[in-house]
Parts: structure tokens; C-alpha cells; sequence
């Protein structure tokens, strides 16, 4: 179905959101992160990382992450895709390739991920209203990843935890 | 030359069906990848893996790859360049980024490609008429990788396969 | 701020125009990358890469690089945030995801930079006539890598060079 010069306008101002959260991530402005998501969002990282949906704990979360465990890091968003849920509402799905190096002397990581997100237009503009992040899979990474579900054709064992 | 807002419409939709492809390669739902793709389809994937054009190869083609050989992937499409070549008729350049992990104890690999995509407008949407796979590079792939053409300006002794 | 039309054109093609960058580049086609740019362009590729703004020193900079130094190479670009700062001119950021293949018996390498490009709209199409190129971090790089100034919360020695 196509779209109107208004949603194609609506596309591109959310896409600008979430690159926008990738500057801001890969620059350490944790507090600018927050701001891109309402202040009611419900947050899902996922595994440990866990769910959170306070303002409080967004910031806690950011601040810890962009400063304290990663020393750098470089967030490529890509592949999204957007349905308009509503006049004001939008559903965005998108990839995230991100790599990371830490302040612990371990070896640098890359963690590929979706994100998808429930925008809302603000008198701001489009903020993310909830967001989770599915794991596809990843090299190096230090923690323990829970992997999203993957179609399985044919029944065979599999684990979806791998450290 | 300036997009008509209706070449941006479809634009924006033809990227639609590039993510989709992505999307469910990576969560293994391959018939609905060859939805994507119209029942006449000239796919030229390369190498070993070769060219086909009947629906029933395609299937076979991705049933194998997303599910027996692919324990999990991530396809990071971007850099969509797209050229109106009729009312209903486009080709889509890409570029894919393709992280895959093996059922098979071996290490995973990335692979550097580009898609080159005839696209045609059907009742159902845009569809992929013709698909070329061509590859600029890759990490630890464990089979034969031929690669693409290189604008070669000084002469050089150069392999265009590669183990 | 809702895009026009006519900005959401000028945004596709000036994402036109920094695909077909990526793409000259990787198809080792130099005197095509240099077309991208302003004649009079003030390039800033960082480090010992250095700056330079004469279309001379430009054609021997990507000759260089794309011939003589790289065997291949896969530029991923993503993460396009556009400001129209004038009728005819706009700022263009974006992320590339650059991995080489090199000709000497080196590691293959990943850089993870952001471009900050100031494009103006010539008879010939929108053109680049400023670049800066930010390094968020690199993985095997084998010349000196001058990473971009990361906001730093708490103080923490750091430093800005890294091998």
C-alpha cells in the first residue's frame, strides 16, 4: 500500500529517533538517550539486562553502560521497517550491528540485535513509548546471551541460552 | 533529479521488501522468503551456489541454507540505490552485510555482498524479479568465495577466487 | 519538524549520493569517488590521513587508497541523519562500517567511522564540499587510529591514540 507524503514524513522522523539514539549512545550522552524514549517507556533489554520502565532506572542503565563498561562503541542501525499503528502511533523494527570495546581488558565484541519499538508522537516529535531488543546472535561477548527464537523446521536439539 | 512523491512511496516500499527478505532469513521462515520473489524469478547467487529460476529450486535453496546448514544469521542491509526503469519496473542495488553462525563446529563467518535486483510492481506489491549476489569480500567463510569484478588500474597479478 | 517533499528528495538523493561513494570506493573506481565531491571540497580524513582540499591531492588520495592499498573492500553506510541548513545546502551525518582486504600479508581490517558531510546543491546534483571523518573505533587496523572525543562522565585517564 503506498504511502503518504505525510507517513513518508512520519518514516523519516522516526528513523531520525533511532539514529539519533546510536549518536548518542556511541558519543557517552546517556542523559540524551533518555530523552528519546517517553517517560513512561517500558524497556526491554532482554536476558540479564533485564526490563525496567522508570526514568530513573533508564538513566542508571545508560549512564552505567555508555561510560562505566564500554569504552567505545559503534551502533549501526539498519533494515527498518515501520507500520503505522495509528494516526499518532507507529510500530519500527529494525537491525542493530553494534560493536563494542570495554574498559576491561577483554577482547572487543560485537552483538547483533532488533530492536522493536512502539513510537508515539509527542509535541517533541516521535518518541519510543517501548522498546525490546532481540538477540540474533554475536561474537565475543562477555556476558551471557539469550538468543531470540529461531524458526526450527526440523525438530533437533537446540539451546537458545549460549555463553 | 528530484523523486516524485510516488517514486518516494515506492522507494520506501521496495526497501520494505529488501528488510522483509532479511528478516525472514534470519528467523528461518524461508517460503516466506520466496514470497518475496515473483514465480518466475532469475536468481543468480554466485559460485557453487549458482543460478536458478524455478520456485521449486528456491525453496529447496533456502529451506537448506536458512535451516540445515545456518544455526543462526544476521543480514544488515543498507546502502539501497534505486533506479525507476519503468512505471512498475526498478533495480535495487544493496549492500548486505551477512553474520552467520553454523550448525557445524566451524567458526562463524561474515560475508560482504551486494544484491543487484530487478524489481517489478505485482497486485501483491513489489516483488524481486531477478536477484544477483555479488561478493566484495568475506571473514572466515568456510567454502569457495568468488569474488566480483575489481576496477583494476594498475596491472597486477590477481586471483579473482579465493579460498 | 514534518519534511516537505521536496526535502524528503533532496534526503534520498543525497543518500544517493553518499551510497554511490561507498560504492565508487569498493569498486576501486577513484576518479568516480572524486566527482562525488565540490571541486574546491575541504576534506578532513583524519590523523595521519591529514586534510586537504585540491581536487589533485584528492585524486591521489583515493587512487592510493583504493588501488594501491586495499585489495577490497565493503563500505557500509547507515545511520543518514540530514539538517537542511539553507534551500541548497544541508548537513549530512552518517555511520560506515569500512572492512578491508589488504595487498599486503596483513589481517583484514575493520574500521567504525561517521561521516560529517556539508553538501550544497549544484547544476550537477547535490555535491559534498565538506567532510569530516570521526573514528569510533577500529578492529585490526594496522596504521595509527585517532578516535574521536567520546563525552566522558567520570574522569578516568584516557587516552585519545591507540595503536
Amino acid at each position: 500500500m503506498p504511502y503518504s507524503p505525510e507517513q513518508l514524513s512520519d518514516h523519516q522522523e522516526i528513523a531520525d529517533v533511532l539514529h539519533a539514539y546510536c549518536r548518542a549512545i556511541d558519543d557517552n550522552r546517556p542523559d540524551d538517550v533518555v530523552e528519546l524514549f517517553t517517560d513512561t517507556c517500558a524497556y526491554d533489554y532482554g536476558g540479564e539486562l533485564g526490563t525496567f520502565s522508570t526514568k530513573e532506572h533508564a538513566y542508571r542503565f545508560f549512564r552505567a553502560g555508555t561510560d562505566k563498561i564500554y569504552r567505545r562503541s559503534a551502533h549501526y542501525l539498519s533494515n527498518i521497517e515501520i507500520t503505522f499503528t495509528g494516526q499518532d502511533q507507529a510500530e519500527a523494527r529494525s537491525y542493530v550491528n553494534a560493536w563494542h570495546e570495554f574498559h576491561d581488558a577483554i577482547p572487543n565484541a560485537w552483538i547483533f540485535a532488533r530492536y522493536t519499538d512502539q513510537l508515539v508522537r509527542t509535541d517533541a516529535g516521535w518518541r519510543i513509548a517501548q522498546r525490546r531488543v532481540d538477540t540474533m546472535g554475536h561474537e565475543a561477548w562477555p556476558r551471557e546471551v539469550i538468543h531470540m527464537d529461531r524458526n526450527v523446521l526440523a525438530p533437533r536439539p537446540t539451546t537458545s541460552v549460549r555463553k
